[in-house]
């Protein structure tokens, strides 16, 4: 395993953390907040660490999956282990772990809180939680691969490891421009959400915040009531915003190239809208008689289907109160997702397409045995090794879930509770339902409980593999064999 | 499509169900019951129709793979609604669809009921709801082959439709030897569990009814307390015969054969023993505190851990009163299920075996890009089509899962309510959580949802395609087309 280059990138990636963190020392400095200090400090210590990680270059540049896997997985870790310092040292949240918690909920773009009052937080923490939803929504490793001049195509093994969805389209012929363009796309979506804020009467810092988290498909909010206080307008906003960051990124691509008839029918982004239209019909229909008129139903019923199924995670309402025909609805899309390539997460639409159009071929053959289909996606046809690598996805989706509702059950809480929390975690949705519900936290869970839950937010962001392979005991040995061979030819 | 052969196997099944119907017929005889009348009545019905539809014999013997999934489909659904008729003529279920609930709900070894007091059933009624379990466990069709002189070595494609489980093993040569020899220790496992009932002291009525509901791995219960009210011998004897049935019946093949040693090593059966075992384990530990001890505690996991496997769906306690970590593992293994070709429902063992392999041989594939690694069972490579189905088998069983917990969701019980009915009766369970523990009934539910839970009965019981297929609108469209072709010809 090429130990160096892993050692390299992650303090490469630290580097760029103590530059990040500069943005809540400013909104400390422009609020005149003392916690603007914490952040200052753990910047230092960041380029410090950074610094003596990436002291000797690495030889050999050549990257596998395999190393694209483990670096993966342990960039995100080492950014959440760093990013919930200045929690601690402002006291705002005094424990390491409920910190780590929420930075990691942060980073994979949850948005699961173990805050009760959220607005009891200083602006410069604030920021800094929004800002954790905004870089971990594109992903970190993305922006080091548009800076960073690497040589060899193996990056491409960084890019596939760390980008949600089945395939990874390569928008352009280097890997570096295709890096540069989905963060142009990001950075322009989120700044015309943020204009648009601020023209409908959002304040300015507000402003800032919800475009962070919404870009990231996040959901920290910064009110106690999440966005339900903002008006109608506003609302429709985040609404519209959070079903846009959710398209599959590539369909701007072809936007941009003028290529308007390959993106609209692209056959993820319209599965993705029909099933968006499809709930939000149906579950304003079912919530009308709670409502005042059919207006705010459809905008009630709008804005829960697109936090949930981006899972974004935002709310206006306290949808644990709806009639259970509308919980199951939102159930069933926190486990769909978004588009894959989008910034959401959960086990995304391109997925479900490829297996329902699997489905539909087996089902065929049954009646006409004799028969040769063959399975296609935007026209192209689906390689057997798609379609096996997303049931194998599947088949892991849902050995990470069992082995996570079973330990999380061991504290004893509702057993829907615990459904919704690991659901809500594990496709980086934030609210749950019940104990988890809209209006809750997770303070109460046990320690255990949590680390779970924070393993389950990194799988879910990081598509499983990375997490899962980070504890493949041959990984460990690999590794470990090394470093003794490497001593005893040193001797 | 061959419509006169589907015709004349539906006749003669009916002719069997005729001759079925006289048990309960001879029960009443004996314990001087007027309710005789209403099974010899329907006897006499099934026979009519049966003997209708047999007049003509057809012509052509060939049969597919579709049409032995359209008969098997067909075939369950005529023996539930002749079946269900007697419940409404002595008046103990007065409305047909809760008749017809009750029939398919045994039929398909469910043993979910809609009676608050069974206690108040005649013998006869007790007697015919255990039996259904009984024909329902091995299937009928298997029994169809056994009498029926089919030409054609077609007909396995009968059983295949109908058979529990991935593979259906050829055991012998002949698809009428295997279809008798299944039958044969099923009879002999079902009397051995009858005798040690009579021997530890269960009343003879009380011991023919238990022994035919846990050989079908049903769950109908003579007693509103289900087995909770017999002593602990009689519940140990039940347990283990739980789990008898709920194993592979090639595993029988190979002790009646001698060939100990392929027995024992059946991938399948191990890792079905092994599941139970730990369990058990798991669960007495998490009750223990509630129990008087450490014997009462095993005995009780045991119980339900066994009943809840092979989804026979006794219970000896209230295990909706459980703490969470308990009831979610039971819940787990309400999906998991028993072994293939076992009387048993759920995901079935083999198929959980299968995706685990394919899993760890993925994980590998990352690890080391360039090796090959093979699938195997049983040390024999698992071919493609098999881990395909497999696949598409998984992604079904969602798809099914997720629209009837939509449609009895529209209704408003609770969350937990409705996806433990759909769970229960989808594999063929009985009991769930909460509106639907093991002390409750599922006589609540709006006809939709009743209708909705009896095609999950079905579909699960029949492994998905014969149900499925019999909705796709290709096969009306032949049938239709093959009719007004027919006629035209006449013309």
């Amino acid at each position: 395993m090429n130990t160096s280059m892993i050692r390299f990138i992650l303090g490469s990636i630290l580097k760029i953390e103590a530059v990040l963190l500069f943005l809540p020392v400013i909104c400390a400095v422009i609020y005149h907040e003392s916690e603007g200090f914490a952040f200052f400090i753990t910047a230092f210590l960041c380029f410090i660490v950074g610094f003596i990680l990436t002291l000797r270059k690495p030889k050999d540049h050549i990257f596998y999956l395999k190393e694209g896997c483990i670096t993966t997985a342990c960039s995100w870790i080492i950014m959440s282990l760093f990013g919930a310092v200045p929690f601690v040292i402002t006291g705002e949240i005094p424990s390491y772990l409920d910190a780590l918690f929420e930075t990691v909920s942060g980073f994979t773009t949850t948005g699961a809180s173990i805050l009760n009052d959220v607005e009891a937080l200083s602006h410069a923490s604030l920021l800094w939680r929004a800002f954790t939803h905004w870089i971990g929504g594109m992903g970190v490793l993305v922006f080091l691969l548009a800076i960073l001049p690497m040589s060899g195509g193996s990056n491409i093994n960084l890019l596939r490891a760390e980008s949600p969805g089945p395939s990874v389209g390569k928008l352009a012929p280097k890997m570096r421009t295709t890096a540069t363009m989905l963060y142009l796309f990001y950075l322009a979506l989120t700044f015309m959400e943020f204009v648009l804020l601020l023209i409908f009467g959002m304040p300015l810092f507000d402003s800032i915040c919800t475009a962070f988290s919404t870009a990231g498909t996040g959901g920290f909010g910064i009110k106690n009531d999440s966005i339900g206080g903002y008006a109608t307008s506003i609302q429709w906003v985040v609404t519209v915003f959070m079903i846009l960051f959710g398209i599959n990124f590539n369909a701007y691509f072809f936007i941009w190239v003028r290529d308007f008839k390959k993106a609209f029918k692209m056959e993820e982004v319209r599965a993705y809208l029909g099933i968006i239209g499809t709930a939000i019909v149906l579950i304003t229909l079912n919530i009308l008689h709670t409502c005042e008129n059919l207006f705010q139903a459809v905008t009630e019923s709008a804005f829960q289907v697109a936090s949930i199924i981006t899972t974004t995670g935002y709310s206006t309402v306290d949808f644990d109160q709806w009639p259970s025909f509308s919980k199951t609805i939102l159930v069933i899309l926190m486990f769909i997702g978004a588009c894959a390539g989008s910034t959401g997460g959960g086990i995304k639409v391109g997925r479900i397409v490829i297996v329902m159009k699997a489905f539909a071929k087996e089902a065929f053959s049954y009646i006409h045995p004799k028969s040769i289909r063959h399975l296609s996606m935007d026209k192209n046809p689906v390689k057997h090794e798609v379609l096996r690598s997303v049931n194998v996805f599947f088949d892991t989706y849902i050995a990470i879930f069992i082995i996570s509702l079973l330990l999380v059950a061991i504290e004893g809480q509702g057993m829907q509770t615990n459904l919704t929390a690991v659901i809500a975690c594990f496709n980086n949705i934030g609210p749950g339902l019940e104990g988890v519900g809209p209006t809750q936290n997770l303070a109460f869970f046990s320690p255990l409980s949590k680390i779970v839950l924070m393993f389950d937010m990194l799988a879910g962001r990081l598509e499983l593999f990375p997490m899962i392979l980070l504890f493949h005991p041959t990984i460990w040995k690999e590794a470990f064999e090394r470093r003794y061979h490497s001593k005893k030819v040193k001797k």
